[in-house]
């Protein structure tokens, strides 16, 4: 799977790189795009940063960007050495595909994907390297911000405001709820709803991953997901009040 | 409540203050003790420094550390310039007592307590440089581990085991299972549950507080007890499997 969603060039920012011997100036072009992307990431916030003012940066026309890595969520998850694009993630397990068993809830869907790509060294060693930036760089941390509010929230937000999908189990402890369930149909609340579910979903990533709490550390997918999987169903679906 | 929960010395490492015209030897050793505290927890961890090894460094008798600073833990908490001990947050909660409001149970309780620490000022910032020194150094890591587990998930676990208090009321949506609840008799099964908890409630402090997620740091204590309170408590006592 790690193979299968990997993105981007993992040669690194030397946009100079096309002038040193390696084949091809798409190579050199690809480098001098991702090279000003780190930049104008790290300047201006993800927010602040566009596809725009990055080809400008790389001198190359703004449809090459776009030729290159689709879209501005593409072009950081390269640009950061991202393994996965964490969005991808999200719509698979939104879509009821990606790692898990048939009937399992989205919550259950989510945790499942979450643990299946933190388990992969590569994917695990790169987020916490975010993380640590984040931690010690008011505008690393403002960057980090601003991608998981637009590209994460915003998707949860979707998944809190929409029915369940086809395929989609709701836990029998729900029942009740499911006949009548409190959609977020107010964007404020389904912003707060998947902001909770990021909460839990990081909490799990810092406790088993980087402080590496022992019982956390030594729990089975399986276990994890039974446990934390009706949090986020509850979270972006249930009774809140 | 923070002047009140305040602890230990908060002026600081320097060991050779008592000879330089503060009034009182107490004053000078109190702070030897501290930064032979501070050295050994750092080179030993939380497990491995003893409060005789930090007194021998300190070149006092162990029972003045203890008339000083009570137990291993209270000194950890004053030698890391905590405002407050985590475990009494933790013990209150545990006891009824702190803030709140009559009958919410373990897990609104344990969530108010969480915020009323957070929202003061100085131990955020305090627990936030943590954090912070934890992500960026695998020593302070290993200490911050150690002391989480020994201080914190004990007390947690304790309550996973333990009937609910007089006082606590079952969440309604628990109802059936309050009357045969899933009390964790297996040690490693009470670990599990007492870090699930650590889980939400350190992604709770570090999205709210430390990146500021929009929709977190917005929500009020209220409603952040009511949507994240039932879920410790299924944590703690409910059904995981």
């Amino acid at each position: 799977m790690a193979e299968q969603a990997r993105v981007g060039d993992r040669g690194g920012g030397r946009a100079e790189a096309g002038h040193t011997g390696r084949r091809g100036a798409g190579s050199g072009t690809r480098d001098a795009i991702l090279a000003a992307a780190r930049q104008r990431f790290a300047d201006l916030g993800y927010h602040g940063a566009t596809i725009r003012g990055i080809a400008a940066d790389a001198g190359v026309d703004p449809a090459l960007v776009h030729h290159f890595f689709g879209t501005k969520e593409r072009l950081f998850a390269a640009a950061m050495r991202l393994p996965v694009v964490p969005g991808d993630l999200i719509d698979a397990a939104l879509a009821g595909a990606g790692p898990g068993r048939a009937g399992e809830s989205l919550g259950e869907r989510l945790v499942r994907a979450m643990l299946a790509a933190w388990d992969v060294r590569e994917i695990r060693d790169t987020f916490l390297g975010l993380l640590r930036s984040a931690a010690t760089s008011e505008q690393a941390m403002t960057m980090l911000r601003q991608f998981v509010t637009e590209a994460i929230l915003t998707r949860l937000m979707a998944a809190a405001q929409a029915p369940h999908r086809a395929g989609d189990t709701i836990p029998s402890t729900n029942q009740a709820r499911a006949t009548n369930p409190a959609r977020a149909t107010d964007p404020a609340q389904a912003r707060l709803r998947a902001a909770l579910v990021a909460s839990q979903v990081v909490g799990l990533g810092l406790a088993r991953y980087l402080v590496g709490l022992d019982p956390l550390t030594r729990a089975s997918t399986d276990e994890l997901v039974a446990a934390i999987g009706p949090t986020l169903d509850r979270y972006l679906t249930g009774d809140l009040s």
